[in-house]
């Protein structure tokens, strides 16, 4: 008889019904089909909080949505990750999200708002002025949020997931109305150890002493090793207008050789240099 | 006796009390001590339709927020941009970014909802965690709109400017609410020409075919001219996971022979380029 593993606990970006909850749902699925494995899941307010429940080891493992393929980086997990010490990318997880209409009506004239999370709005956007020109589109603090202004107002719908619509019982009026098609989000599961496995992409960032050619040296490392970056972004550092942290995903893993080298080298060249670690990703259906 | 110019209209997002709408006042006020200039500002609902309207010809010119700088970029303006044709940056205009607690209640243990755009609630996050911590913070779709949320409930705060009170002629309750000293909004003045004068910056972006190695090649064309980049920004080109349009802002101006040389052998090293052209920048008080 095996012993039943002892469940972990993952925070996520709550409330119930998020994607970032699919997105760690089937995170859990897919561990526990390779190795013994169970989680439990603890919705956390904010990004900065699930994070922070990592680097105080109040949660072993978290999930937060890190990018989407149309609205670009989730800027305040990028910030946290910064701010906050030894953190690790474990897993990139990659979920397709499919958003729906969610109201009480049962027909599209009697919709006078529409309350989601801003980037769900704006995702369906030319959807909402072709099929609903005169309701109002209101900004959510999450998707899940919105479906509670559905359950007291029946002209109201609210855009979130098939999944989410079941989950508080309520009815879906209208399918497929994102304006980009493939849209998805990539999450990153969360520890304080590295990944345990060699990964094809190493995440990094850095902070440059603000002076002119400051990016430049740190380009030219990599370009020099044949890194290639698959993309890069500047945060502000908040020290000041046109100071700025860099986050690069690198297309190479942190095991490799010139990786290592470049590593090494870079440390040299700017200020400070965080290694978030080497990851593969999952792709969910 | 000099003939009185006439005046231009200029698009700016709304609606009236914005940032935005102080950034387009201070550019007005600095070039009309200059040259002879009078203009007329006109509302649009959206960074996307103020910026359609100087590419349709609508309006001569545009104020629209480019970057703050503790949230990072506006990413609408970049999208936008990106997708219209023949926009040209004419002037940048930083503008200081005063958050203040507008309501009708008198005290703070009376304000129960604090309405505001999203990036003003996080630029006030800890402020609000320390002074009201039991109060719910709401996003509204502009700092201006959280106003009227004031005028209807006694017990609503809303985050906006000094200048947004007085016009809606609603009482302060507190100042220095931001975070961060030194918040401060970058926003770009856009026509449909280049700039006439010369200017320290260049503003490009492109997008490249999505295989290893194709950010290296264009970095590298820069790094062998000297010119260092000051900010670049990956924005997703909406046409996949993994596939996306750089923003970057050259320390180099348009004029000089390096930028041009650079500027030439970029575009046979990316699919498409655009150049938004160079410019100078306004800092106001």
């Amino acid at each position: 008889m095996t012993r039943p593993t002892e469940p972990i606990v993952i925070g996520y970006l709550g409330p119930a019904g998020t994607y970032t909850e699919a997105a760690a749902t089937g995170y859990v699925q897919w561990r526990s089909s390779r190795e013994p494995f169970s989680a439990e899941l603890r919705p956390y307010p904010s990004i900065a909080k699930t994070l922070e429940a990592v680097a105080s080891a109040e949660v072993p493992l978290a999930v937060v949505p890190v990018e989407n393929s149309i609205q670009g980086s989730v800027t305040t997990t990028l910030d946290t990750l910064w701010q906050l010490d030894g953190l690790h990318v474990q897993q990139a997880i990659i979920l397709p999200i499919a958003h729906v209409l969610i109201a009480q009506a049962t027909e599209l004239g009697a919709i006078e708002t529409i309350y989601s999370h801003p980037q769900a709005l704006a995702q369906c956007q030319r959807w909402i002025e072709t099929h609903l020109p005169n309701a109002k589109p209101l900004p959510a603090n999450s998707t899940t949020e919105a479906l509670t202004n559905v359950q007291t107002h029946p002209n109201a719908a609210a855009i979130s997931s098939e999944r989410a619509a079941r989950l508080y019982d309520l009815p879906v009026l209208a399918r497929e109305i994102s304006d980009c098609p493939g849209n998805c989000t990539r999450f990153w599961a969360i520890a304080r150890q590295p990944a345990q496995q060699a990964g094809s992409h190493t995440a990094i960032a850095f902070s440059t002493i603000n002076r002119p050619g400051s990016l430049l040296q740190p380009l030219a490392t990599l370009a020099e090793r044949g890194i290639n970056l698959c993309r890069i972004e500047s945060r502000p550092s908040k020290r000041g207008m046109g100071d700025y942290v860099f986050f690069l995903d690198l297309e190479a893993g942190q095991q490799e050789e010139r990786t290592r080298v470049a590593l090494e080298q870079l440390r040299d060249r700017v200020e400070i240099l965080k290694v978030f670690g080497s990851y593969e990703a999952l792709k969910l259906d």
